[in-house]
């Protein structure tokens, strides 16, 4: 698995995803054993125009543990602020003098192809603008694979603000490369599915229903997705916000209407939309979905810096501790 | 010494305290002979919910100079924004999905002993709100010991804002596990010391004064811990401000009045309490103190991060330079 | 090359440049075989007291680049807050317990050298206010020597801002170090070279002739130093900003005119005065002296660490990767 930029989630095919997932898989033994020192040497860009410290941490961790160095900054705007007004080209031009990888965080849907059409050295887009967050979308699909040990023959209830949530919209997209795939979509009516999905899904001939009511659905599901009301999206509209948030909440009474083998999910943060009481139920997998982010970002890196782990796993170094 | 978390002085009893201090004088020849590898392939988070560059570099610097790396933010509040309202609980799960061990600065008092109920990886508190701030408690024990070579049988004055001092209030607490001690409490009217420590000190059978004049006795005292008046508790009164600022300043006049082997500390930063004509004098201890600073971080680190240096010398391992 | 401080650009002469040229020249195989271990087990300390993500990032990763290891703000006037009240040269004593080389930027003139006056680490100045950028100057004539192979016999433009350009001023400053420069100051009419440099040149008898016509004299010249016009400058007088901003642009025609072996530098960001179009020109050699900062601080890195290159090359080890 050789990259060279990892910009928009459907650049991988399942192939690809595959693979992927097999290198996530050693990486959870490579983190066990102590770290490797795999990318020694190597020096990772953090390049934030908005802050996301989470995201920041996961993918500094990710080189860290394969014995690389990070560079960091939650503040490049100021690369490009007004007074100065240098583009984003430039800046990437410059920072492929310092750097083996970027990571890049950005405000502006696109900024992520615009900076790997420039680059010498290799481009992972860590979310750009209302456009992609491929990482987020790989870890989601690494987790169901890794909790339910399948991609196909999913049944799904996708739930919360499916209008603005990026990572609710980015599985869709990838569950419909997976064969008899059953989504339900479960949104307050403010927030819901937008067109261009739905017609994604029917057009993959992925089936798909709108739902209201998620008790009568929830026994028969394989995977709850839940996602956060987003406040900040409701601006003035304080009422139609808290409509919105207090209609889906996954509680115990809720979670034990799920199968044994079915798992709950969420991209994190969440608020109240999952109830603390459902952490200790087995079926919670959204700490352990954030942990898969860092086996997933160990694997994206690795294939960025041109570590062919799958034809010479003799390449990596495990440090004992 | 192994150590799950690190919330507050008094989790230390004397034993404890006299390992720790043994610990650090090791780490002193460590740094000496240019660091170790003893935390290769750790990670350290620094999780600031408030700034202090100063405490942060010097624990990042204790682990660095043992090998581990270091993921890093003073700007951890973004975690818990209004707009997305994340539990500190949960944010230090998903930390514990990166972090071998996290140091964490919070606004809140008791926040620390919040993180280390969830955490399964150690925590240590580096300063929760008008809580605690263990390390640096440690820190002016250790210099104490270092400097004077005893802990017990010392007459020091604690000098300037003892209400609003967390420093101060940690030392005369710690100070209350040694035998023969006495502490002449000397502050301006407006921040004398609480009642809390005073009975506390009375109920240790401690021996404690409170004094306005410091000329008087600091030629009697083995230690003058002087502390900064912060300006920022005063508000508007500028004028009580300056009041209490300008009448403790330990200047050349007042240190040539101490004895031969007593000390000056303090917890820094200063601002005119103590003049720069003294930083010449041999007493002047305030710099040394800062420095070991990093070595009590150090022991710390290793002991939280499962190192037991006492018991295995030889897992020590340095590396020239 | 032994270095306690590099503060201004005039504390080095002829035969140092040469030597530091020298070892940037190393560098550069350095970094092309994948860096060295040369600093394992050092610590840099990044002290912005201003933020400069990109000056920053280059230091940062000279360090990395040998093996050494940071701790890093942007944000070190919290050290010296109104609040506080701490001095720099307490900060610098602190920050000697703590790192082997500062690297500092400072918004007031002659910070550096008060910071290099008490402490008992290497200060690194990288840039203080309206006064030096050493780094920035050593780099600019190393892209100089290293494109042009030699930096006698030059015939040089500089170009845009002359009056508050710190690199243009250091430049001219520099270059009457050497025999045979003839420079060209071309600047719009609000913005011209300020008295000092100009009395500095015709007492070292250098020859150099303001101009207002480029386009006149750029067939000639072996150096066109672009500068930004700062926008930041003018305050209110938008129009005057404008109008200095457009008067002197290298767009294709321009660079078309020069000579065949000449080059365009910037020290970088550029907004408009140098066209996109230009980039592809092989004479566009500011991206490479971008680059180039980058061999010049790991070699001063290096010098101020102790590791003395020329005498010992042995001494540097190289990791495969």
């Amino acid at each position: 698995m050789r990259l060279h930029y990892i910009v928009e989630a459907q650049e991988f095919n399942r192939a690809m995803l595959e693979e992927l997932f097999d290198i996530a898989g050693e990486m959870e033994h490579v983190v066990w054993e102590g770290g490797s020192k795999l990318l020694d040497g190597k020096i990772m860009a953090s390049l934030f125009y908005e802050e996301s410290t989470r995201t920041r941490f996961s993918f500094e961790t990710a080189m860290l543990r394969q014995g690389g160095s990070v560079i960091s900054t939650e503040n490049a705007r100021q690369f490009s602020s007004v007074s100065k007004g240098e583009t984003l080209e430039d800046t990437i031009r410059i920072m492929n003098g310092y750097a083996d990888v970027i990571v890049m965080r950005h405000y502006e849907s696109g900024a992520a192809r615009r900076a790997a059409d420039v680059s010498r050295v290799p481009i992972i887009n860590a979310g750009d603008g209302t456009g992609q967050h491929p990482t987020q979308a790989f870890l989601d699909l690494y987790t169901i694979q890794k909790e339910l040990g399948r991609l196909d023959e999913l049944d799904i209830a996708v739930v919360g603000d499916l209008a603005n949530g990026r990572t609710a919209r980015s599985l869709c997209y990838l569950l419909a490369k997976y064969r008899n795939i059953r989504i339900h979509l479960v949104a307050p009516e403010v927030v819901r599915m937008r067109q261009d999905i739905k017609e994604y899904l029917a057009r993959h001939d992925v089936w798909f229903q709108e739902e209201t009511n998620l008790r009568a659905i929830i026994g028969q599901v394989d995977v709850v997705y839940q996602t956060r009301i987003q406040k900040e999206r409701f601006g003035d509209r304080a009422d139609d916000y808290r409509a919105a948030q207090g209609v889906y909440v996954i509680d115990r009474e809720m979670v034990e209407r799920m199968k044994p083998a079915s798992i709950v999910m969420h991209p994190l943060p969440r608020v109240d939309e999952i109830t603390v009481e459902v952490d200790s139920d087995r079926r919670a997998a959204y700490f352990r979905q954030a942990q898969n982010g860092l086996y997933i970002r160990m694997a994206l890196l690795a294939g960025c810096l041109g570590k062919d782990l799958q034809r010479q796993p003799s390449e990596v170094q495990f440090s004992g501790n």
